[in-house]
């Protein structure tokens, strides 16, 4: 029994992003030699999320795919992205104090949309690894998303995967 | 330490399937001899999810669970049931063209708000075994749920184990 | 390898109740001797949830932090308190004889909104430990949250870690 970690990291833009970090993630489990156990693929950004999809095929003129724009749209309906302070409750006074103290933009903090959408959609997803085998199915790929549309952004995931040795 | 692996399988229907695995779970967990670890209830299906929650005791004329028929309806209001396309943005002409290259019948991708409902709901739980028991509380079940509408079919519901043996 | 497990408990209000928990959480860690492996937080109760989300710095008159209030405030939209029997189609007959059994108040199981919302967000969150070091990033916090408001518990969190001892 063994763990494994790696990690690489992704460029956002200034809308929801979303890429497809499959063949990244086949790559690290390779790479650990592991050939049963539990691989966790995880972001630390509490405005990202870890999905597990179907490739869409087509995307939108932005190069969305068409399922993650639907999902967008979706998730614009019940939380809707954030324009103006005001709109949501956060940030409050302290919250943009403590960000100006790190000499951030307040526009920065504008992104409550975004962590609603990330804590409501999971920040990782755990996929068994059988024989050597990630097991996503015929049509289960991974997606690291970034809902966060007030700045571009490189960002982390992670791959932490437990198990045994082949 | 040791990693154990089982699955078994499900029969959905032309409605969203909710269905109490946890007697099999249980099962697995015993089979495995594993005393303490995570085990991962995991399902590799795009359309599908797991989910943890109280039994309704009540059920409805088609022998839903009223807590998820609740669930459904939720989920309704936020995600509606693809009827037609042109209702969501998926699935583009790439898509249907690479499921006709399958010898998929069209409306067979017509499931887009079944990805979506799935993809929210998340494809699976991780849940402590602590001294041979699996930490469902008082009320917990474990259910598979099949959001896929426009077939039946049969799925793959999969559990991963990592512990150590008695 | 080895598997270590903790647990610890939390005081709910009759409202929507969010704690920062990663204090107990972190020290847990600590107490477990892992330094690299997979870190489940896990809540077994049916009504509750474990998110990652940044501290909002601002808190309401009741001392909910803001952008816990954002996100009862969306699920508010989607899932509305349940305020009397007949809103939604759980809790039946079969549902409030059980609990009548257990010697429950019948107000006791109005907590529906309570149940979708617990789902919805999730059971427990893994986290990577690596060199020693949980995987928050610079802004991330656990919490859990109670969304029953019909009634004031105790409730038991459960941390269970799977790794490599230093």
């Amino acid at each position: 029994m063994t763990v494994y970690q790696s990690s690489f990291t992704i460029q956002s833009d200034r809308r929801p992003t979303f890429e497809d970090i499959t063949d990244r993630v086949v790559e690290s489990m390779h790479n650990s030699g592991i050939n049963n156990g539990i691989l966790l693929v995880y972001s630390q950004h509490t405005t990202c999320s870890v999905m597990i999809q179907e490739a869409a095929d087509d995307v939108n003129y932005w190069g969305t795919e068409l399922l993650m724009q639907d999902l967008v749209n979706v998730l614009e309906k019940i939380i809707p992205t954030c324009r103006t302070e005001g709109q949501y409750l956060h940030p409050g006074p302290k919250h943009i104090q403590a960000a100006a103290g790190r000499n951030e933009e307040a526009f920065w903090s504008l992104n409550t949309d975004a962590h609603l959408r990330s804590v409501l959609m999971g920040r990782s997803v755990s996929i068994p690894i059988i024989n050597g085998e990630l097991m996503l199915g015929e049509f289960g790929r991974i997606y690291f998303a970034d809902f966060d549309q007030v700045r571009a952004r490189e960002r982390t995931v992670r791959v932490q995967i437990v198990g045994e040795l082949l």
